[in-house]
């Protein structure tokens, strides 16, 4: 089996469904199988920045319930980039070399870092910098994340605003109303793009394909000429009103974005057609939950590769899932290759053949 | 059987999960066991009031699907009060005549009405204007009508209601916020106190109970010091603030109510505090969706109950839920006891055993 | 708040959900409202027969995620009656005073046990005879505790009993197939008749009432003659085939009864109606699972009233819910009215009003 | 758009959730994109065999509810091969050309068939003795269709296995029982194998595997010795046991398999380690309710995908789910791959890594 070794894992970026599968598997897989040390990393780069760094010990009989559980047992933070860290007096400090030596301090042969795109390139350049021996998986709700089909949390996520827009369609019907769900995504429109074909929606907007209102109404106005005066709309979050930037001072209320696109399609749907219009903002309740089959399996599966990658000496590397299997790829290559939605792609089709309005 | 009857049947107010299953009911028995006729009343007395009336058949066979299905099938509006009816042009018009008129054009010999409080008001009033034969089934998620244990509708809410909270907890704790759930009731706290128990929450407001700010942001801090950093504060849309009404405005805004209560408690807890919040609205999610196995039930006996009513001559009556069993109590029995929380009944002592917070 | 108490808990019988809930809510009264001491008790009366008693203990913030868990932490046995233990020899032994003993030596002041009516029994027989203050509290999947409306367990069991049958709607369409859905249930009708009202049912076979093998056959018939060559049939365990006892041989084979009453079904209606026939006996996953909220609600309410009940001093006492409150009944009022399905409740005459058949 | 064409889709073999999905988008898109004409033919090619063929008409606005529907409303069989057609006295006849004039008699273009290997392979057979213009799109949910990623039904059959170890393991826990919990899947372990993993099996036997009972044991004693005193076994419903082809009587009492696999194991493992076990055998549960998104999605895009094949004129071609896009691939390929789990593949793996006991 080699010579034993002690690794540390972390969570980085905002939470999903998954995570703690993947902790579950390194811990088996590194414990249990190659018999080495395990050291949870609580609060991302933050547990490596505080002194003593902020550690959390695993004991391999009592993982039992990791599967079920939502969120990550090692907690995240959103408190800024190491390299120009936000001090609460305003100014910004670069403490990389904190958790460099953090890090170090812990005795640690490697590094497994669980994150999205953006942490995914900070953790890379903290091991450049720091001769970390970094593995990294790609996990985020977005699925934006380059070089895998699929990045951990994305599943649940879809399937709960899949739920949200089954549950919307029959008050819809009954009140005839145009409903309106705003969903996660930041850039990327996967999840409004997924959720809205499986869950039946008759518009969706997403933030690589710009859209005319008068379409919008358009189809609205179809499906009222059929005799169906319900409509389903899905926006993914960070859709661009139609003029442009006019939602910068609505979106300045933050991450929440109560009264952001979705609010703003109502008001103007209403006002153009005349229909009753209800808006949803799903919110934080996409990224919690028991994690859906895919995202356990996909989370068991990262996490015993990513070991293996670290038995074979193999860094600066991400695992990722193409074609039924697990490879790896260079981390440079995953964050270099942002995964938007591409117009041309399977489900955009899908969606135009299903005579769901795209907005264009 | 006795003689050969012709029913109406229509669904008034806000939609809700079960109002299929009674409408299923009331076929299967009425043209099943005792060979009436049964025509459906397209949205709420407004069917009524249309020339001709609106209205669907129904086939016995064609009956299967009715059970999954949130909504109603035959559609209901909130377009207003028939004896104050909004014309459009501002004024208002006692459209009452027109609606008994309706129904006698159909040669109904009897009428079930399926509605909460308000709704079963004006039915009954119309009914005693016009000679209706009426029989009541309480619907209504927020719970608060008299006389019945249970109305339709309140069980799928609250397991919605308890989902959402159960997702919010690991976002909430893998992150250290404070989440808030704004969850519909109107004036009653059933759905909060009941879904905020089952969930978990550590702070439950609800309108029958007015808070304080300073114990809110307390319970937040003896949290705080046990070294859990997150928190869930379940709020019910009706909850005025702790100053009084300065939502007044914000709520203008209609029954969406984003910006409400749970936008207005994460501002002010996290300039309190100093805690990180967020808030989710749940939104029309509430009343959606494939009803649960009890609201399936309860509708399917109310359905039966309410015909065999019908068959016995026993008109002006409600059935209701009392102790295992079906009742009938008196239309205006129910709605002359609406029902809001009682501080003293035994879902605020629970919540108090568990150490929740109710702001008092 | 009175003298400082130290107070034991058992769970007792074939585990359920919500148990946990009567757990968490009990250690969160009794320690953080009262002050007290809470000692778990492991494996039912059988910590209390070992040496030293098998105990755990409980830590007010470490109780979190007990809400969601089913089955209970603190584990249960059916190892036999102690009143006449099996000793693994063959012999039987009273090892009664054991476990008052057992009790006894944990210096606790009353106990709070969890049970089905023999569980109840068999715990109130040791209280007076060895001088425990003993709650109780009602739990079984089967309903059939008497005195309460309804016990932990029931909902959660009831739908995952209903999903099944929804399930199982979609492909016998599919294929023209008579499916049959053996429930739980022991003695009692209760899951089978909820969840067969509720999941649409078309004929539902329960203890309480003797059914026609032709009756069944005829069901069946009438559903082809319409055009609809499949048939949902939901069978209770404990259902006798109707020419008596002829299953005795098959049942033998254990709890699981794979091979029971429904197997003997799909091969007496394919025999007498030629339909394509298949079985599925749901088993232990009617036991498992997430706790529905209504049996996190009515464990929680259920743990904090037994905790208030020590407190005022009244033992020998049952917690039961009632017309929406807990009440306290005595013990032997709950064991001495076992409560099957009455022919003439309101479900039996929903499930007729409905059209469904129940055999007779 | 082309010339306006006539097309027939069928859906042949055993039901899976996602059927409706398909049929829905080839509705949307070949009726609503294309202008052409759509027939349904009823239970797969017997509905081609009877006089007159057995359609059904579709309307473009009434396939709302088609994406929550398991099963499949064209319906299905598994009367048998048409090459050699059981007759019913016992004889074999060749109806194939019977189902060829009847899909001519329909004046159809093309045709869209749905199924598994096996109903690929018998309407290539037709297509070609015939000159049908097959479209092929892979459904089942064992998983087994080679050259492509995905065949509709998996996932939820996936999810649904994956709940009910979820539910089994709470129970297992609380009565320290080893649980046995058999699914479907034929000759290939993949739901096993994936739900296994998901669900948290200590032990998952598939028939790619072959085992060794005292391999079995071991695990179990193992875990004994860690102070878990329960297991949860997932077994695929083809292995076979230890000892070769024991099970052939048990398993002659048809496709149920009740008292098959799962029963064995419970009884040896009783017998052998003195664990108290229980089995449950999943069955018709997998097949049915409502679709997960994941096959609602696939479905959508099967659907669209096949519509444009014929719009090109490219016969006897199945679509595929490769690397996260819709292609396709002739049907004698995915045919002649049939996919059994490989026991190198990650899956396997990480089932390894998680120190799942595979019985070799």
């Amino acid at each position: 089996m080699g010579e034993k070794k002690r690794i540390g894992i972390l969570t980085s970026g905002g939470d999903c469904a998954g995570l703690n599968a993947v902790i579950r598997a390194v811990v088996h897989h590194a414990m249990g199988t190659y018999g080495w040390e395990v050291v949870g990393i609580r609060e991302a780069t933050h547990g490596l920045m505080t002194r003593p760094p902020q550690v959390m010990e695993f004991e391999l009989d009592k993982l039992d319930s990791l599967l079920l559980m939502g969120g990550t047992i090692l907690g995240t933070t959103n408190k800024g980039d190491p390299f120009a860290f936000p001090m609460g007096d305003g100014t910004l400090r670069d403490r990389s070399q904190e958790i460099i030596d953090g890090y170090h301090s812990l005795g640690l042969d490697a590094l497994i870092g669980i994150g999205g795109d953006g942490s995914l390139a900070i953790l890379r350049r903290l091991a450049q910098q720091g001769g970390i021996n970094l593995v990294g998986i790609p996990k985020t709700i977005d699925n934006d994340v380059g070089a895998t089909e699929v990045s951990i949390g994305f599943d649940t996520a879809t399937n709960i605003a899949t739920e949200a827009l089954d549950r919307l369609h029959f008050t819809a019907a009954s009140h005839n109303r145009v409903m309106i769900l705003e969903v996660m995504g930041r850039d990327a429109g996967h999840i409004a793009l997924a959720a809205g074909i499986a869950g039946g929606a008759d518009i969706i907007l997403i933030p690589e394909i710009p859209y005319q209102m008068e379409n919008v109404c358009q189809k609205i106005r179809q499906r009222q000429e059929m005799g169906k005066n319900f409509c389903l709309v899905m926006v993914s979050e960070a859709v661009r009103t139609e003029v442009g930037d006019q939602l910068t001072e609505l979106k300045a209320a933050g991450e929440d974005r109560l009264g952001g696109i979705g609010k703003y399609l109502a008001e103007q749907i209403a006002l153009k057609t005349g229909a009753e219009t209800r808006v949803t903002v799903l919110g934080h309740i996409q990224r919690g939950g028991m994690p859906s089959p895919v995202d356990r399996l996909l989370g068991s599966a990262f996490g015993v590769a990513a070991v293996d990658l670290i038995a074979q000496g193999k860094y600066d590397q991400m695992v990722a899932w193409q074609n039924r299997q697990i490879v790896s790829v260079p981390i440079a290559e995953a964050i270099n290759t942002y995964r938007s939605v591409d117009p041309e792609e399977t489900l955009v089709k899908t969606a135009r053949g299903l005579g769901i309005c795209l907005g264009d």
